[in-house]
């Protein structure tokens, strides 16, 4: 592929079935909006220029498509409409103008390069990516007869032998850059629904005597989203892809059903995951890693050999160095554990940096926010933070430090020193039963008070 | 449908193969007891009385009918004889009498109309709901020819052309009320096992010259439950039908499989749910709900834009406001928080009311129970509660306090005040490597006691 | 079967596309590694001996195989000189010669004895199981006529015919322990690839005149485990029988799908668990208790009528009584619970010993490590342990003790004593305005100085 390529996305649909107040293409999908991930498959066809098509107003769609230059269709009246919307945008393009559906995020970059590559061979003005259906009913049928694609038919316009067809229209269109502004300027709207149809695009090209082509690509890419049950079912045919890739990276996976990946998780091999873990975007892990069941990690990086949860949660901004541990019912928040720190249960780190060897105590937190400001933990290499401690941030914990167990700690704790904040124990004998006897008798006189 | 309508519902079978005490009709399906599925379903007929015929001494059956009237099958003899058992309550009723099971609770109210409509259409005496099986080998067949429903074939008892058939009996039948008695009456016991059948009554009224039809209801509905294998089957049919319909009303859910939902849970449009969420019964949420992974809510309301999660518990009886944010490892038991308070991480709110824009630190213990009776903790509104505190209920804490970390609040605080309840740190230099030594002497020690 | 039987367990493969530093046959499966299930599933045959053939250096695997015998196979030169590295320590064995696949855990023991039977009954020199596939593509098939075993043909050099044939070779095979030496010895690598192909025993034998046979055995049982991939598949094959096995004892599961069982998961009746439990290797649950979703449980005994979670962890080491409530974001380990106690909501409890209907409150830490070793907290019977309490291991709170919330307690409490450890409530009218202000003024100039 010589030419430069240029992409349209046309995202201006209404997409009113998603009963939302989200423009359809915004609905996140592995981590993403469901639009990154089609500029992501068209962006590794290194485009020389991708044009967004959006409807009036659609400014976080206009936002969504940055740096890449959007405009609008002022009218939702058909995808040829659309299309021609872009017109301006492509002018100058020589080349192929691919036309993508920016609710179609499945399709991958291989179909797309496939029908680019198709149509330069074929030298066509009009290509078309067409999946072969089991059950076609719904879909348009591609008209292909010699090699030549002699028209796309809507499903209830087929005659009984279209009918019959299983070559369906993707919507997928490669149209030759030296034809598309003539190809889409002729589409008319004089049918039924008074829409622009982009498949006109391929009759009006027979007639102008060029050549088109359908190429074929597999159905499962080629679902579109239109409601939020086809957004779960495009969800899990994503996450098997997801799934497939990284065990066969040398990932294990216990019950990779259960494993929620984003599309920019990285692995390394020799990563075990038990099941039901989520992973939010922005996350890598390193070799030799174990996530025990019921994590959720996001935008994190895991270091080689550490050991997560069960029942974990990692936010983002945080770095788990080398061989840490971090077990149940911890949260970490923006913090960094250096090589072999643990944090095993019961803890909230948040906006800390936690020193290389350090324990931290079950039932630890490490108070960052005040109300008005969050602030910095600090607990220096091979300090020993005792368990139900409060740490109020800003404070640092020097290295070898000892906190004691329950110590509220407001002052900074030098290097080898122990700090403590806690009351002294006081035990008086004998004084559960009378203690005991008054509890009893407000439970009692509380249930009398709500008889009344 | 005029004429009033009469349900009987079986729910006398003994089960033995679910292997437990729990009668099979209260075994759980969707947050609900199995039978109040069928009882839900048979209630949207609004039927004029409901009769449901249960073994002896199964009181906590009776109770699940209640209001409705129970009848004992005294001993277990077949359905005709369940049936039968059921007459002395349908005294005077005129007009179709619907039979059903217990252990049949995907049966839907459109197909129990349907037959109920078709009889009345047909004046048929007996009507029987059946389904077209790809296998039918295991269920008794319809013989309809001539839009007569001949009579039911066991399976056992079928004969060739008979096997061939693949219309198959769900047990669901309508009995024209005129001639109830007069069928069931009639069933005899006359064949292998000594059983009464109920499937006898076409047959019957075949003789006796009147009209029986067969009318075709989806396979999916007609699933009994006999084994805890078969009960999950059921959950899961019942969950993709309540997930599918969230989904078509605006709830995104990252993977359907994952969220089980009750029979009554409620939700508003643009509701997000990631995976693992579990709805017990009771609860609703408002617009713009953000449920992240791993929850679990009963009994509760959440209001509108409010952030769940990830890894949050909510109880029931808690009423969770517009704007509300409730982190991980927080549960909350009957607490009511205003709009815009926050519980972000590991926290136990029990028996609370936690004002408007509040902030519950990290750790925060509402000390709800003192071993005899439950007391309420009352947080006034913008107020801040500052980590790891214990309220120790009955306790106000006034409108725009504040309480630091790590206190224990006994005494309540007025609005705008500080309350401490913490000892101050006190920090010895140089004392970590001391302590060390002893503790690590300690432990050797403890090493060289174990092994001797 | 009378005579004594010896297996032959082939656990030589290289694995690379595990892309592991693990050896293959102990990636891990329901909880146990893969080697174990094979040797597992052999054990039930009773065999005389078992021999494990592995590669130069695998001494993980060796360990995994004792107290069995292990032999090396020098190089990696084909399953026919893998078995053969085997007849050293065959010598003297008089019987049946079972050869399996460390690598294909999902071979029931009734087919093993289904294939040795089969084969003392024909007198056979040989025996091979094999399995009918819809897709016999991938395998070699077994050529059988007038029940003899003709070959095993590789699927590459199956002629038109023999492509035909559905009857495929799962690589099990018995030999006459008689013949053994003999067939073994015969085996040679004049192929393309140069290995000894332990399926060219068929033929040896047919040439010797000796009778072979093919026992059929089910296609689910015969997956090999090559790639992480297949561990997946096979990890929920072997989860659906173990699932299955639980309900149909009287377990119920709301979705099984989401329960993870360990090979050596034991129940009793009238068992409930939610969705989402893992159970690691060593738990054993006991009749009518309640397991909620998201739990974790491993290594520990659950007695009589328990309440787990949901959100509770328990670790090995731990026994939990009849009655005992163990609620969201608690973490037992090595812990005892006696009967009737109950630790509710956030806790850890580690190395601890909870006395009969004592109440473990909400935030409470059993401090069990100090940075050297680990130390046991006893609580006796009926005591009640108040919130966010500390208590530092080694300590004993007697019977019938309350400890007071938010204590650190570090010496031991009497029975009947009333314990403190904390600080008394100050409260200052009209100071949080005053402190927000300075909160404010703080987190401002953070800001500004973040900017500069």
């Amino acid at each position: 592929m010589t030419s430069p390529i240029a992409v349209v996305v046309l995202a201006a649909g209404a997409g009113t079935r998603m009963k939302s107040t989200l423009p359809k293409v915004l609905h996140p999908l592995a981590g993403w909006p469901m639009l990154r991930h089609v500029l992501d498959n068209v962006g590794r066809l290194k485009p020389s220029r991708v044009v967004g098509v959006i409807s009036p107003g659609a400014e976080t769609v206009a936002a969504a498509f940055a740096p890449h230059r959007t405009v609008v269709q002022k009218r939702p009246v058909g995808t040829g409409d659309a299309a021609k919307a872009a017109l301006g945008a492509l002018k100058g393009h020589r080349g192929p103008v691919l036309v993508v559906f920016g609710d179609a995020p499945l399709v991958t970059t291989a179909s797309m390069k496939k029908l680019i590559t198709a149509c330069a061979r074929a030298k066509a003005a009009v290509g078309v990516l067409g999946f072969r259906s089991a059950d076609p009913t719904p879909y348009g049928r591609l008209i292909v007869r010699d090699g030549v694609l002699e028209k796309i038919v809507e499903s209830k316009d087929a005659n009984v032998a279209e009918k019959a067809v299983d070559l369906c229209n993707s919507g997928v269109m490669c149209l030759e850059g030296g034809h598309v502004a003539a190809l889409l300027g002729a589409i008319r709207n004089d049918n039924a629904k008074h829409e622009f149809y982009l498949t006109d695009a391929v009759g009006l090209a027979r007639a102008a005597g060029l050549r088109t082509i359908a190429v074929e690509g597999d159905e499962a890419e080629f679902q579109g989203i239109n409601s939020r049950v086809e957004l779960a079912v495009a969800e899990r045919a994503l996450q098997e892809r997801l799934r497939t890739a990284a065990m066969t990276a040398g990932v294990t996976m216990t019950d990779p059903d259960t494993v929620w990946l984003s599309a920019d998780t990285r692995f390394a091999s020799d990563v075990t995951i038990g099941p039901n873990v989520r992973f939010g975007p922005g996350v890598s892990v390193a070799t030799g890693v174990q996530i025990r069941a019921f994590c959720d990690i996001e935008g994190a990086r895991i270091g080689k050999g550490a050991l997560i949860g069960p029942f974990a949660r990692i936010r983002p901004g945080s770095d788990v160095g080398e061989d840490v541990h971090i077990g149940n019912f911890v949260e970490l928040k923006a913090t960094r554990m250096a090589r072999g720190a643990k944090a095993n249960h019961l803890a909230y780190l948040g906006d800390s940096d936690i020193g290389a060897s350090s324990n931290i105590g079950a039932g630890t937190i490490a108070v960052n926010y005040d109300g008005y400001g969050k602030h910095r933990t600090v607990v220096g290499a091979e300090a020993f933070i005792g368990s139900n401690s409060s740490l109020i941030a800003p404070v640092r914990v020097g290295r070898g430090a000892n906190v004691t167990a329950g110590s509220v700690i407001t002052e900074d704790v030098p290097a080898g020193a122990v700090a403590f904040g806690r009351a002294r124990q006081t035990t008086k004998k004998g004084r559960a039963a009378p203690l005991r006897a008054k509890l009893k008798e407000r439970a009692a006189a509380a249930k009398r008070a709500r008889k009344k």
